[in-house]
Formats: C-alpha cells, sequence, structure tokens
C-alpha cells in the first residue's frame, strides 16, 4: 500500500517514522508547500511540490494529510479528497461535524473514501469514549489529559507582548482521578480537573509580572484554571521543554444490578513520549484500514468509529483470533 | 430489536439485567433446559423449554448463548447457529479457531450471522490488545487479570477430597505491573506476574496440610504460582466471599523515533464489582452491532474484531461524532 505524506512538520516526519515500523506501507512522496528542493527527507522519500499534487493520484493509496486544524485542514481535506483518498488527524472537536460534512460531500462525489480526526484525542480516546458509554450505559464518563505540552497554550502564551518562547504543560490533578476511578460518579469543574504549568523565556526587559498576569487572566486558555508561571532562560527551555510528551486518561465508571449495587471502572490511559509520533503511529494504522474499505467498494467520510478494528491490523483475521482474541 | 437468552444462570440473568439498561433491546424469551415452570425471570420475560427454541425462532433477531465454554457452547453455539443469528462469549483461547470454523460453517449455510467471544477477555481485552500492538509495531504486551475470583480455579479446589466449597482470586504482582508500565518490556515468569489466594471451607474432619499441599501442587492452576491458602467457616464463605469481582490490565509498551528514542505505554484496565454483569453488558452491544450487520446481509462468524464502533452503539453516527469523537 501507498501513501502519500501532505506536509512536513513534527506530524509528517512522525509519519515517514510511522512508515519504518509499518513494512506493508510504502511512501510514494512527501508532498510540501516549501520548495522541494529544500527538503531532505530522513528516509530518502522523494519531495513534491503540494501544487503538483494531482499529477502523483495513480501512485497513491491513501493521502496523510499533516496540516494544522485551526486553518489548513478545513480546506485541505475536502479539497484533496477529491484526488485521494485522505485522512487527516482533524483536531477542534466542536468543528467535527461541518468538517464531516465537506469532507463526506468531496469524497463521495469523487468515489473516494476519506478519515478524518485520527490520532488519539480525537481518535483512541474517542473509542476509549465510545466502548465505554455503550457497554456501562448507566454511568458517566471523564477525559483527563496530560502530563503533556498543549502546542495550543503554548503558542497562545508566545502571542502576549514580551514573551520571546514558552511551554505550556497540562497536568491531571491526581486526586480528582483517583475520585472518579473510585466510581463515585463525581460533579468536577474545569479547575477541579487540571492545572497548567507554563514555562516562559521573557524578552530583555520584558515586564514579568505583567506577562504573568497577562497569562494567568486569559479567558478560555487559563483564567478558569490554577495556573503556575515560571520564567527560565532560552537555554533551559531548549535544555528541559524541547520533547513534546503527552498522553490522558479516559475513565467510564457505571453501575450495575437489579438495585445498581455493582460499581464498575473502565480506564484507558496513555503515556506518550511524543505526541506526534504516537499520533503518527494512529495514522498509519487507519490508513491501512481505509485503504482495504475503499478496495472493498466504500466510499464518502469516516471516523474511527466506523472502522472495525480488524481492518487496522496487518495479520489476516486467522491469526488475529489466533494471537490476540 | 428482540433477543433470546439462551441458558438462566449467572450470566443469563446478567444479560437480562443488562437489557433494562438498552431501552432499544427487548427479552423474546428465556430458554432452559430445566422445567420452564420452575423459573422466575426477574423481568417477568417468558420462559420458555430449550427444546422449543427453534419454534420461536421468527420472533427472534439474536439468540444470546448463556454456557460454558468447555462442554456447552461447542456444541450449542453452532447448533443454535442453525435456526437464529447467534451470540456467546466462549472464552477457551486455545480453542477460537475450532470453535469459529464450525460456528462460521454452520451460520454460513444457513444465512446467519454470529459473534463468538463477546465479553472482557476474550473481547474488550482482545481488542486492547489488537489496538496497541498495531498502533505500537515495535513493542510488548502484556496481559494481567484481577484481582477477582477464578470460576476454574474455584471449581478445581473443590474437586479435591476432604473440600466442601472455595474461592479462588487470581492477584495481579503490583511490582511487575509497575515495571511493565515503565516501558521496560521486562520478561516476566508465571510466577512474576500473579499470585493465588485461596479461601477453601474444609469437610469435618478432612485432612488440611493434605488439602493445602494438594492445591499448591495441582499442576497448571497452582504449581507454578505463589498460593496461598487460608481456611475458613462456610459462614465466612458466604459473608465475605459471594461476590464475583474481577478485572485486570492489557498494557501495550512500545518505541518510536527514528532511534527508537520515544517510549510510549497504552493502558486498559477494568475494575469489575460483578464479572458476568459486565460480561452481559458486552454480550448486550455485540448483539445489536450483529443484529445491524445481518440486516446488511453479513453472514458467517465474526469476532470483537470484525464490528465496527459505531454498530455497537444505539447512538446514530452524527450523534456520535457530536458527542464522544
Amino acid at each position: 500500500m501507498k501513501i502519500g505524506i501532505y506536509g512536513y512538520g513534527n506530524l509528517g516526519k512522525g509519519v515517514e517514522c510511522a512508515v519504518l515500523q509499518n513494512p506493508d506501507i510504502e511512501i510514494a512522496g512527501v508532498f510540501t508547500r516549501r520548495d522541494p528542493a529544500t527538503i531532505q527527507t530522513q528516509t530518502g522519500a522523494p519531495v513534491y511540490s503540494a501544487a503538483d499534487a494531482a499529477a502523483h493520484k495513480d501512485e497513491i493509496d491513501v493521502m496523510i494529510i499533516c496540516g494544522g486544524s485551526a486553518t489548513d485542514l478545513p480546506v485541505l481535506t475536502p479539497r484533496l479528497a477529491k484526488d485521494f483518498n485522505v485522512l487527516d488527524s482533524f483536531d477542534t472537536h466542536a468543528n467535527i461535524p461541518e468538517h464531516f460534512a465537506k469532507v463526506d460531500a468531496a469524497a463521495r462525489e469523487n468515489g473516494h473514501i476519506a478519515l478524518i480526526s485520527a490520532g488519539w484525542d480525537p481518535g483512541m480516546f474517542s473509542l476509549a469514549r465510545l466502548y465505554g458509554c455503550t457497554i456501562l450505559p448507566n454511568g458517566k464518563d471523564y477525559t483527563f489529559w496530560g502530563r503533556g505540552v498543549s502546542q495550543g497554550h503554548s503558542d497562545a502564551i508566545r502571542r502576549i507582548e514580551g514573551v520571546e518562547d514558552a511551554r505550556q504543560y497540562t497536568v491531571p490533578v491526581e486526586s480528582a482521578l483517583e475520585a472518579v476511578r473510585s466510581g463515585s460518579e463525581p460533579e468536577l469543574t474545569t479547575r477541579m480537573k487540571h492545572t497548567r504549568e507554563c514555562y516562559v523565556v521573557a524578552k530583555e526587559g520584558a515586564d514579568k509580572a505583567a506577562i504573568e498576569q497577562a497569562i494567568k487572566t486569559m479567558p478560555n486558555y487559563f483564567a478558569d484554571y490554577d495556573t503556575t508561571v515560571t520564567f527560565i532562560t532560552r537555554e533551559e527551555l531548549l535544555r528541559d521543554h524541547s520533547a513534546l510528551p503527552h498522553g490522558g486518561f479516559v475513565i467510564r465508571t457505571g453501575h450495575t444490578g437489579f438495585n445498581n449495587e455493582n460499581t464498575h471502572t473502565i480506564e484507558y490511559n496513555l503515556k506518550l513520549d511524543s505526541n506526534p509520533q504516537f499520533t503518527s503511529l494512529a495514522m498509519a494504522a487507519f490508513a491501512r484500514a481505509i485503504c482495504r474499505m475503499s478496495k472493498r467498494g466504500d466510499t464518502g467520510c469516516k471516523t474511527v468509529f466506523d472502522v472495525a478494528p480488524a481492518d487496522l491490523s496487518p495479520l489476516s483475521g486467522e491469526e488475529l483470533r489466533k494471537k490476540l482474541l
């Protein structure tokens, strides 16, 4: 099976790396909006101009689109679905229905298949939520994120005047996790679930008190959280905060029995050293699945909910039943 | 959607209870090998003789077979697949390929669909293993069970001379769990992963030392484990050990990066107050899925690996994307 990688940032490089662990997948080409001559891929995969992508449509089973959810994917995924089977990691939860509708229309019109929002959240965490609430209908679920770097929150800090660079960690509150695991189904406010740790490099002469104040009062991003701000040097940022770890917890608790006398807890958790590399591996597996679904004649937009798990694996049904069931 | 419940023990009663939490599912009938007149269901569902099941085939979308894996299901599931779409919780891992082949042949010949081995292991744990090893191909997975009651091991103790009753708990070793979670991919022997706690009621005058010796040296069941034996009274057994809790952990760790420099941990764990009630809820969800698959014309034997998660849920695709993705 042959994939294209559209976009060669952290995620695109992650997909390239993921392919090394999936011998049934080959990279037909990396597509970039930069000058292809300036890019050397890690694996020697050929680099083409994004503008020429359509010329390669017969060489590519699935185009994996590695762009940002804010402005790139809402345009790119529907557009590329005209020429390719496509897959993205669109992660703006509130806009998923709209994105789905656009991609679905483009894919159907052109007889292609698409899968949006592959990754871990949305993605594996969504699956944990679906399995959890389906099997324990009389219950409640909770998603916690972290400890990990939120790129959106780090970017928000960088836009404050006087900030040179920043890294923000989202941290789940351990006591809230324990309360949830107990099955008591607590009502938790935003502040009770997560804290936010900010590591900030200030520009020379910047007003640090003003920066700290601007962060802690920023609506949506920080105002509803207990936030700590630590000023560090550029060297410290590079040394201690270059990685992109992340993870989190999806916990579903519920009750069964004719008198609801029994409590059950389902927990799915991830601890990831590299958010983009894990996301890329999930994308590679779902690319394999939609390639198979496409060969069976399926078209239109799908999500992780529509993929039978067996289609993700390189193993045959027989091997899966023998080794993993 | 209408189900039949074939067998009315712990599991059959669990399915009856599970249906109360799934308003789109109705019970057409409970089928028993005992005299139907002697059985009063909790919900008032009608009870019929197992021998008359075929007469009800037009009233039932899926027959849920609640029998034991040792002798019941290998016979019942292929036989009932001739008249019904069927679902079971067959859990003898080593015999799954053989059971699958028989059920598949019977279901296909008669245009029915079947799903075997629904539950939590096999079932949800199998899914955790499949998702885990597919997304982290360069890694290793571990399954731990407990703390929970193993009915097979309890039965094995009961067969020892001088034993009146017994309850056996399988307990995962915390230090082994921690070693696995670290991503170090330890090699663990059987003894390092689990301990076994046995609570035994001895018959009057029985030789307790001989019973303890017989348990601890029993091949396959106990000889390879650190086993503790505690003698208790019948009253203590009833008071402290009547429940059927269980659970466990599926942990996959793996490495990514061009130099395998990043470690990732995926953990799925269950803590269940009632093993049969949780198993039953999983069975109800998979029954919904195969009912839908059957309506789309699908036939033959399936497993949890073949079911797209969306088919498990009573929610529409649109609702799922909006609320859970």
